[in-house]
């Protein structure tokens, strides 16, 4: 039995994903497709607009056959973390290959670069400090660094799917994972287009902004399969509202009005004194979106002060993240959806399948688990109150999503 | 020119306030009536049904010269907290007298209590500690104590007004202010009464019940001064609520759900592992007085719950209350509003004031004023994302409330 995995947000599910999940299976003849999905806070530090259950569903919907989640700790951050985290989540369950979408589409480039990442490291790693002292960020800087050094057409780094795919690869090698790495160009649009790009493929962004400013979810009927929007729709008509970061905004105003600068220092990722510049604006912040505006400088960038935002929201601390990402692998599989082939390999695979299998909270994964728990039940806020204790009480209540029939 | 404090809450000013008011005018011969008055949290660990202006215009309406805030380290503790706060701002404002409502109505009893006390202090307070190993609440604890040594009819504890008194009397002394004290009993309506005790009188307790209930302020009318029942609806009109726990509550919550056990511990009163019981019940909590009722236990009052759940709320924590609390003392005068009588006394009295008498916030005072500061902006967060803003600027905005012609 084949098996390929993905890595994947699903915020939300739409044509371009269904598209690359059916390629990833057809490129790697594979029987059965591993989604691995980021839970209720996503890569560039914004909430999902659903629940992580309404996303696994979706993929479940479009073809996935197991949605493992990713934990919190690895699905807020920066390309390297995030994709040693999903990569040790697909060793564990004896995935034979990785297909990812990438600007590129072409897996040698990306070898190619590992190989010369690796021959010219320390040289790589000056050049990058250079260009970060001229106040850069950190990806313009590794572009930049890239840029000067490399002698042919290297892969080009500064594109946000290349980074991941990179990454993929460089976690694949030094986890020393029996993993096939392949890569499917992205279609047109590209990760952060505002707007779509064709009558069917969008981004997941302009999808997001088609469904806020049309205040519609029958709006984006055309770039997501009947299935997404109808789970959309059930979600909007349940939760009154699909969540943004608006949603969260008081909770992070509550949290910087009561913090001490001393206390803020603490968190994960607040470094060179931003702490000050958070809470010199957010007495007078009306929305998130005018909030970051305000924070923002050349070498802070909306997505690194949005991660920031993430782990302020859920106090997640420097010292807990840290020991949490201390072997950059997750210690356990928190399986979200199965089809019955998913269902069936799991049950042919079981007794080798390096980590625990988990359903509900237990003190012994604490680290990593207790950050996954906090995540659920900040998310839950975004909520009315009367819809809260609901999604609080179905994180460790809800059996994962089946197919019909199991 | 002769003038008398008096120390209040008014949550909100009622006919009974007005009464009292009158009596201290009338017992003492007073020109001026000083009023100190609680923030926007209050003495049982409740936040204000409305904003301290607004509380304190209904003051200036109902008589009061001058009103200047009890600040947020005094006016959320138990009775011996409160009164040294209270009594060393009326001290530093020369006041000839304070006159306290109390269930007793005879200044004697108080003084005989004092001596009393002072005579048997290390009896008491080892009779004090014997019945609190019983499981018992301080209030009860040391009315029991009392009630087992005294020899005579002493003034009875156990009722919150005599409490208070007792303290006032003792913090007059402690402090050597040249101030002299005096009481009126009470009218009819007890001070936690639920419902209405006469027709013009009601506990304020009875009235925010009436409001809540009927959801109309009309329905108070003949509990309140026309001035009260003016402005209270405008705070309706304005904000689209009053406030209670309940607004507050979603901010609490939110609090306990991303706290560590050992974060709550460095919160103020926060002891004997009841940061367990909180954590365990506010999940599944869907309103504040649920909540509670749920954590409550023989040893914990409702009341000293409530005070907890303030400063979890605005975090305050142990080691800046004690701070804060070190000298017993307020370091500065907040004024909050002024009548022309009342201006023309601190102009009189300017120079020999001891203490600043502030509008702005100032890092100087840090200690006790930051802790206003942060109650006055977790405050604003009970009202709706648009209200908010213009709560929070108004803090340090807005000049003392001034009688018309001013």
């Amino acid at each position: 039995m084949k098996s390929v995995g993905i890595i994947v947000e699903y915020n939300p599910f739409h044509n371009g994903h269904a598209y690359h999940l059916q390629q990833a299976k057809k490129k790697t003849n594979a029987d059965i497709v591993i989604a691995v999905m980021s839970g209720y806070f996503l890569q560039r530090g914004e909430p999902a607009l659903a629940s992580k259950w309404t996303r696994a569903e979706m993929a479940l919907a479009g073809g996935a056959d197991l949605v493992v989640e990713l934990p919190y700790a690895f699905a807020t951050q920066k390309a390297e973390v995030f994709a040693n985290g999903a990569v040790s989540l697909l060793k564990a369950l004896h995935t034979d290959a990785i297909c990812f979408g990438s600007e590129e589409g072409d897996i040698d480039a990306f070898h190619e670069l590992l190989s010369f990442h690796q021959a010219n490291e320390e040289l790589l790693d000056a050049e990058i400090n250079q260009e970060m002292k001229k106040g850069l960020s950190y990806p313009k800087a590794a572009s930049n660094a890239f840029q000067k050094i490399k002698h042919k057409g290297l892969l080009d780094l500064s594109l946000p799917n290349n980074i991941l795919g990179f990454h993929y690869v460089k976690a694949i090698k030094e986890q020393q994972a029996p993993i096939e790495a392949l890569t499917v160009r992205r279609t047109k649009s590209g990760y952060h287009d505002q707007t779509p790009a064709s009558p069917t493929i969008a981004s997941a962004t302009s999808i997001r902004n088609e469904i806020n400013s049309k205040r519609s979810i029958q709006t984006i009927q055309q770039f997501v399969p009947d299935s997404s929007l109808l789970l959309l729709k059930k979600e909007f008509d349940t939760f009154g509202k699909l969540i943004s970061w608006e949603d969260l905004f008081p909770f992070l105003k509550y949290r910087l009005l009561t913090s001490t600068p001393g206390e803020l220092q603490t968190i994960y990722e607040i470094e060179e004194g931003i702490e000050n510049r958070f809470m010199q604006y957010i007495k007078e912040a009306e929305s998130f979106k005018g909030f970051i505006q305000k924070v923002k400088t050349k070498r802070f960038t909306w997505t690194r002060l949005q991660r920031m935002c993430t782990h302020m929201l859920t106090n997640a601390k420097k010292e807990e993240m840290q020991k949490a990402l201390t072997s950059k692998k997750a210690t356990y599989i928190r399986l979200l959806a199965m089809s019955k082939k998913g269902q069936y390999y799991l049950s042919k695979k079981k007794k080798n399948i390096g980590l625990p299998i988990i359903s509900k909270y237990s003190k012994q994964y604490s680290t990593l688990l207790r950050l996954d728990d906090v995540a659920a039940s900040v998310y839950a806020m975004a909520y009315d109150q009367s819809k809260r204790e609901k999604l609080i009480k179905s994180e460790y209540s809800t059996p994962p999503m089946k197919e019909a029939g199991i």
